[in-house]
């Protein structure tokens, strides 16, 4: 079965790789015939610039995507990517999550908190050159040369403090690129759906298809007076952005070409077989085991606890979603035999590097020593390091290291621990008790110590300090522990800041003398993944050139990995075969929204959304079809048939055959002309495994349909003030 | 909303008729003209013929439909049809379950057992003067009467007892028939799939698609020396049918006409609204909650006893089938308001009604009278019914009801105390044991009669059998019953279908002597509901006259309501629309066997099942297309794309938009030319409300194909000598 399978994959291969890839901009004009052969009109050598429309009016949240679509800095993104914003300005006496929020005028839109941010990236340089410049071979000097050359083009560029740079590895070290992105300070909500519309369908719902959700959010940003980015003030004024987008009130049709630009975060389809295979036998379901016990763990303790169970939703929407996506992966490791695919496809690179003279025929041989070297080294560290998972060890950990960090000039600092970290750094300490229960972290530290005590590696100093004492049981000493310690207050936290090795050293808190026991100990283990990281970054980039040559020699084009930078990626609106005999069509419709209401939450669509639904209130939202020939499914199925689909609804969500992934939630979604049509917010259970491998027949992602929005705006929520402030168009 | 999707669905009410109907055999000529459209090129007047192919090639099982496809009484039918058949020849040493089963030579087909019959029917008369002539107008004597005509036909019919006879009402005793069948006594099992083929997808398939189930078995037909029907004997021979199917090994493609001939049970379609919302909203909620405390409780009991799982297993899976049914019901009246539609269509009933001067314009008020004091009877007695749920009380019942009904002459006995009677009256009260444990039927038992005890209406006589007396509760009063009774041997049980009345009325034994404390109590409501029947057996035929009339005005077909008599329903291959943006196809391949299997019962594919597929061994039963141009889904979506369909498989299941209920199984699939493509075994979730109202949109019945069986015979189990018995043909 595995090779019939494989094979069949492998024919088509040349064509599978039409719609994959998240290419970098400049790449457009390279693959300018495949975006005009898929319907999209707009220039390639224009989406190359990102000083021009549409892609400066593209930005990044952080960990989101989003874009501007007024002149007044008005922008749309995910409400999951606003759910801080709109967290943030619930109030007892006012639920927005519960209940959305618009505002009806600039002067009634609040902050959407002091940690918000949007970047907008201005410039992308190549500085491959400087950062791999007279590099040492000694893996450790290696390592920490190219960090210190990172840390010097980041420092120069970020000279004017209105800017955020940063230097990333693009095809795991081959080539390194510097981003500069304009920080704007002051975020403001504007425009939310309930809960209930933007996260329709919950967790039950995520990752799958059909889908009925209304994932969108309208925030703003704001400047100074003189146009400059600065932290909120009343005084501030909206920002201007150099564009925004057009919104194409006439959406797509199926088969239209579509293409959508953000900030995927990471891939690893360059990885090798044996790396596929450590992820999907060993790393993942212990990840998944893990996650499984916290969420029973947390549930558990919630059950009889609304403080638990408010504080810790967070934490248990994260591990949901991460089970759902391991799961996701592992059961399309199951369904399709991706490593029998990638095997094969090295097989074939390592047949044409043997006959390619210019080549190291044992490339891929020592690759995979240090591979394997590797995946030791993870799972020998995984059960330590998770013994450490206490937030207060953490914190403790942290702290402690900043004031040995201290001791050396800024630029010499670790990562993370420099100057410009430090208001990250602060509010990540101050952020902990939102999401702190002393008996819940108590209990899933206890269970990572118990973990790693099962395990046959063994830390001597973390032995030693898990001794019980004069303590009938680890659980009591560990209990003792959170009643000794300071650090359950924010304030005492950030008092560490400031204090030296020997205030560390000195220190009687549990926690502190802990972090400080266990300090060389990690600083070993960092050493140790610092030196493999040395050696791996002159491997790595040996054998991604060779991969480049290989494809580029079969003709086939080459994008790097994700790696949270700005790309673009473009397809086709288009269904997909689900399972045997099941397809699912492309569109949603209003009407599905109501057939999946029951009034419990997930599915507690709000009245007023029924209500609407059930006038058949659609007026110029609504298509009669979603087919490029008024014709559908059903008419296409038999032409004996001759009936014409009867969609006559408004599209509420879609799905298109373009290549995301996490971090590409909220990118707005184009079609041909570069106009607004939808927004990126998920992808299917089936295209999970794209992480690794793109199968172009089964990936799709999910977008909510822009008339859907417009449709909610108009009449449901009457935000006639905002849809005049867009520039909408029509076909 | 509730308007405006009825108004949707009434608009399209004349095009919905299409596919709708259950015909009884004479009416083909009437709708010639709909087959012909349909495809369907065998002349309507030969397949209203009884004597002609292929109709008298169509057996009934009873609670099943088979039919004859060999010279040599080969017969052909569901895997769960013959469930029993096989069962009873699974012993220690040869699960045919697990391991599935084939008689390589006629010698080695075993006894399908004792009680497995093979029902032809050979004539079905138009009695309905002889059942409805000169009958008095006093409800009880009018009840009476109508029985006496019907038993006086049946036993004139059944003169010759290789014959079994039935007078049936249509349209709710509008009209009555008479059907006479041959009885063949001799049925051997021949060829059965493994389980884990035929009953692939269990209990989490059932009433699912995409579905790929091998629910196919093969029994024989065996007859005296003479030809005629004889109990099983080693001297039997095969029996010579009239006719033999053709069977078609090229099978049909989506699009093309079919028709299903079978004995579907019964159907509700012209009841009242009223009708469907007690049904809806009191009858189906009270009886999926007892299924469910059934189900909850045999689980739990047989959770640690093997013996309760094994004699269990059949009421569980009884229960899970009705449980799925009710809330597919259920599920089904939330997502389309059919009461509003059926409320429509009552509604412009009436108005013609009042419009039509030879009608009584409250016909249907009067009807509604009779069925609201109906529906109250219903719900006074249902608890009081249930607390006699003990199998032996339920035995004791009967064994005094014989005694007493025995008083009378064979003519004048209620129906099922009569000597034609006896011999399944003697097999029911053998069969207990098999499924019957103490302690399961004592705690079913003790349930009932609390929900009984915790309902307003009370049965004076059993409130004070109820009484513990010297015992402490009810409980142990119950527990001594069970202890002190003959009736848990089937001997014992047996012995009394010969005692007096007076001998049941001297016994000792409690359950007898409950049996005879109630009988006058049962009588009394026997006696009630016959009454109302009577008054119903008035007005019901008087509404369907007119309802008859309505449509004929209205130049709408019509069709009587199965009564598990002989019918032929036809419709169109066809997939169709499940939920918003989820499209069923109407074909599953051979491939979806293997992504299903999980090696885990009920998706435990057989190896040899698995290995045959991954070696793609599939020779002629393959098709490159099951779309009539040789192009499917995607292509069709979008001109564009224009790749031809990749079926290329072996098609396991389809799906058609015949009309079919429970009774249907085993049901031949015939396409256009009269020749077995498929038999039928399933209903789609979506369609189980189609017993109420038939929606041609969703209502798919779902049939194992040809193919498949072929495939399964040539390619797995090695059937060469059943494959050359067949008539194969091909297009």
């Amino acid at each position: 079965m595995r090779n019939a399978l494989v094979a069949a994959l492998m024919l088509s291969s040349g064509a599978a790789l039409a719609d994959e890839g998240q290419w970098q901009p400049y790449q457009m004009p390279a693959i300018a015939d495949k975006l005009k052969q898929r319907g999209i009109d707009i220039p390639a050598q224009q989406l190359a610039d990102l000083s021009q429309y549409p892609m400066n009016a593209v930005v990044g949240l952080g960990y989101c995507t989003a874009s501007f679509v007024s002149p007044k800095g008005l922008v749309v993104t995910n409400h999951h990517c606003a759910y801080r914003a709109i967290q943030y300005n619930t109030k007892p006496e006012h639920n927005y999550l519960e209940l959305g929020f618009l505002a009806s005028t600039l002067d009634k839109e609040p902050s959407a908190g002091p940690n918000e941010r949007l970047y907008v990236t201005e410039a992308v340089t190549d500085v491959t050159a400087k950062v791999t410049a007279n590099l040492p071979t000694e893996p450790l000097a290696r390592y920490e040369a190219i960090e210190a050359n990172k840390k010097a083009l980041i420092k120069e560029c970020e000279a004017d403090d209105n800017y955020r740079c940063s230097v990333r590895s693009f095809h795991n070290g081959l080539e390194y690129y510097l981003i500069k992105q304009l920080i704007i300070r002051d975020v403001r909500l504007v425009y939310a759906p309930p809960e209930s519309v933007g996260g329709y369908g919950g967790d039950i719902d995520n990752f799958e298809f059909p889908r009925h959700s209304g994932d969108f959010t309208f925030l703003r940003a704001y400047v100074g007076k003189d146009g400059k980015p600065a932290p909120y003030s009343e005084d501030n004024v909206p920002y201007v952005p150099k564009s925004y987008l057009k919104v194409n009130a006439d959406g797509v049709k199926a088969g239209d070409g579509v293409f959508v630009a953000g900030y995927p975060g990471s891939t690893s389809r360059y990885r090798l077989t044996s790396e596929l295979e450590f992820a999907s036998d060993w790393l993942y379901p212990v990840l998944a085991d893990r996650y499984q016990r916290q969420i029973d763990t947390i549930e558990a303790m919630g059950a009889d606890n609304e403080d638990i169970s408010i504080k810790y939703a967070g934490t248990l929407a994260g591990n949901a979603n991460r089970m759902k996506k391991l799961n996701g992966l592992l059961d399309g490791f199951r369904a399709t035999d991706i490593a029998g695919i990638k095997q094969s496809r090295e097989d074939a690179f390592v047949d044409w590097l043997k006959q390619s003279p210019a080549m190291n025929p044992k490339l891929v041989q020592e690759l995979e020593t240090l591979i394997a070297e590797n995946q030791e080294a993870i799972q020998t560290s995984f059960y330590f390091k998770n013994a450490q998972s206490s937030t207060l060890l953490n914190a403790a950990n942290r702290l402690y290291r900043l004031a040995k960090e201290k001791q050396k000039p800024d630029a010499q600092r670790e990562s993370g621990y420099q100057e410009r970290d430090m208001k990250l750094f602060e509010a990540s300490l101050k952020r902990i008790n939102r999401s702190f229960e002393q008996s819940v972290d108590k209990t899933l530290w206890l269970q990572d110590i118990q973990a790693y005590q099962g395990q046959s590696h063994k830390v001597a100093v973390l032995d030693e300090l898990l001794t019980y004492d004069n303590h009938a049981s680890l659980q009591d000493k560990i209990a003792g522990m959170y009643s000794l310690t300071g650090l359950t207050d924010a304030d005492t936290r950030l008092q560490w800041m400031d204090k030296s090795p020997q205030d560390f050293e000195n220190s009687a808190d549990p926690f502190i003398r802990l972090a400080v026991a266990l300090y060389d100990e990690n600083m070993a283990l960092e050493k140790a993944e610092k030196e493999l990281a040395g050696r791996l970054s002159m491997a790595r980039p040996d054998y991604m050139a060779a991969v480049i040559d290989y494809y580029k020699a079969n003709d086939w084009p080459v994008y790097p990995d994700a790696n949270g930078t700005l790309r673009i990626t473009y397809g086709m609106v288009d269904g997909y075969q689900s399972r045997d005999a099941l397809y699912k069509q492309p569109f949603t419709r209003l009407e599905g929204i109501t057939a999946k209401h029951t009034g419990v939450e997930p599915f507690n669509a709000p009245q007023k959304v029924l209500d609407a639904i059930a006038k058949g209130d659609m007026d110029e939202h609504k298509v009669e079809s979603v087919y490029a020939d008024g014709r559908g499914l059903i008419c296409r199925l038999f032409s004996c048939l001759d009936k014409p689909e009867e969609f006559n609804s408004v599209p509420v969500n879609f799905l298109s055959s373009v290549d995301t992934t996490g971090g590409n939630s909220g990118s707005p979604v184009f079609n041909g002309k570069g106009e607004l049509v939808g927004l990126n917010f998920d992808s299917t259970y089936e295209a999970i495994t794209k992480d690794w491998f793109f199968n172009p027949t089964i990936t799709r992602a999910v977008h909510v349909d822009i008339r859907y929005v417009l449709w909610m705006m108009d009449k449901v929520d009457n935000a006639q003030n905002l849809i005049e402030e867009l520039d909408l168009v029509r076909d």
